[in-house]
């Protein structure tokens, strides 16, 4: 290893969505990529120096935002005041039922459901609608699989598929959608499935049961690279279409970029007075009433006392410009308190496709 | 059972934190409180007329909101639009650590960590600051506990105990905290452990180990009461104060009612245009024009596409007051679309103890 190649920490393990995103922007040939356990020791290992940058989910097209992430950006426990933003990666992410095929018939015959001493209580009469309906069909038999282990993450992303093909189910937690098909190949009885990457399927040798099993076919991940504060240099490479996506035309900007693409985003946090009525409307209208574009809101306990919140607010430009600049300083009399948390140039991945998947 | 009796269905199993919210406000001899396995469940129950209330919990003093409530408020499936909010419910939450107690010597000793091959990277360094040490201690030696059972919210609600006195030791998620309990109960070894409530260790024949391990001394939840929206009338005893809390001081309104308490909160969805800059601030500030005051703001995937996302707004308030038709009509033009999703009289628990806890 070269000791004089920037360290990148990455939430792993090896060949996890974040590993790729982050080798997307970091070339493994000139970086050292280093798989930490958590999001929290993602944060550590740039707040203690260990790090040059480190790379972790922020949120998921279809599962929202990634709530370890929102509460160490707001710094509930204090532990990493230094960190900030300076890159965001956008990353297709394809779900796969990856595990053993039966020895029995193949071709997509549904799962046995087991759900049905569920309702005991009689209170329950589900039809499926259409809207619930998975896009894609197994391309093996699921009736010999009687649990499933994934991120709880991936879960919320195919609800659809699993609603109907492998309804009452077991599912149980694994740390990473790696680690579940890791369990999956562990497991002699060949009686379980993961949801996991099919490049993790093939690194634990299973096979691919069903593909793109996501709710939504535009479904991708949305990564942040965090830098020290007083460390701050653009990270590589950028603006450039990832390794992993060329071919794929899923790995799009937000659609906040049907309108001109803005160079920049920002985001920070404020907390706000709980005795004076209307201050998250002050404090929300600084930014309206300079002409600043919010592109998200997220509320967290803000860790302080029982029903306090911490808000994290993004927009669009940077420090420097001067409706940011102005918007900032009507923030500060707005706010009980705020906190800069970085800058950067909005993500670029390819174009193409993009009118197909997010014009309604 | 009485069939004339309404039915209130809950998020189960028995003794579950919901079913001691739902306990405080439906009087049992007069109501058939029945368990649901799932939100999604109380929701369907409501909506498909097989309860005539549910009770579901919507957000944690320290944990943040429930997000699969959130999503089936926001109707992102399309399988619940008749269910709306007709309540609210605070409950002080006291989570205990709960076991087998050791044979060995008592006295709070720390477990061993068995965390260290944890870093094989060499890229972390913590050191515990003062904010981070949980204000209470073990009651019981712990070193003999080697795996943690507990529903995946109480991980969250207890970081700053598990992290000092249990760090390392494997968590595995269940699908309640009383189920949590009943895991443990069932295992013969005596060396786990479950995080739940007091009750459920009675329940359980388990012992108290650590009492009120929650981070903060004022952790409470906040449920929601459903109905259908043409069926709609108030929840019996919506005012009075909970049988479970009533010598505790830490069942409060939240801190917004420092000011004169409103008599009403209401809750609405909206959804913006993604290719008109400023339509959040916009729709936002149908509310600051007309003097409404906002109490949260969550943000969803919208579930339309990717990247769409869905706001939830509660203020206070309710439909038929001058200034929130006025707004509706205001936000009819600046949201792509909106949904009412009730109006409720604020929760008027104990107010015993409130300046201490909230005052900062």
């Amino acid at each position: 290893m070269d000791k004089k190649q920037p360290v990148v920490a990455f939430l792993g393990p090896r060949a996890s969505y974040t590993h790729q995103a982050a080798q997307s922007v970091f070339p493994p040939e000139s970086h050292t990529l280093t798989p930490l356990m958590s999001i929290a020791d993602c944060f550590a290992a740039v707040q203690n120096d260990k790090a040059s940058y480190s790379v972790v989910p922020f949120e998921n097209s279809s599962n929202g935002a990634v709530v370890f992430t929102l509460d160490l950006l707001a710094d509930i426990q204090g532990l990493c005041g230094d960190v900030v933003v300076t890159g965001e990666i956008y990353l297709p992410v394809h779900h796969c039922l990856v595990g053993r095929v039966s020895g029995g018939e193949g071709g997509g015959t549904q799962a046995q459901s087991v759900s049905g001493s569920h309702d005991a209580t009689g209170l329950l009469e589900k039809e499926p609608t259409e809207s619930q309906q998975p896009h894609v069909r197994p391309t093996h038999d699921l009736s010999h699989i009687k649990k499933l282990y994934s991120h709880p993450q991936a879960w919320g992303q195919c609800k659809r598929f699993l609603s109907t093909h492998l309804k009452g189910i077991e599912q149980i937690d694994a740390s990473s959608t790696s680690r579940a098909a890791e369990l999956v190949a562990e497991d002699t009885t060949g009686t379980t499935a993961a949801i996991s990457s099919k490049l993790a399927a093939e690194m634990s040798s299973l096979s691919v049961l069903a593909d793109s099993i996501e709710d939504f076919e535009g479904n991708s991940t949305r990564f942040f690279i965090l830098q020290r504060r007083d460390a701050v240099s653009p990270p590589p490479r950028q603006r450039s279409t990832p390794q992993t996506s060329q071919s794929d035309p899923q790995t799009q900007p937000p659609p906040e970029e049907a309108s001109p693409a803005p160079a920049y985003k920002s985001l920070l946090s404020f907390t706000v007075s709980h005795t004076i009525p209307g201050a998250l409307q002050r404090s929300l209208g600084a930014f309206n009433n300079h002409g600043i574009n919010l592109t998200s809101i997220n509320t967290r306990p803000s860790g302080e006392a029982a029903w306090h919140y911490i808000f994290l607010v993004e927009f669009e430009g940077r420090k420097g410009e001067g409706k940011v600049d102005e918007a900032l300083k009507e923030l500060e009399g707005a706010a009980r308190g705020w906190r800069w948390l970085g800058s950067w140039e909005a993500w670029r991945g390819g174009r193409e496709g993009w009118d197909s998947v997010f014009e309604q």
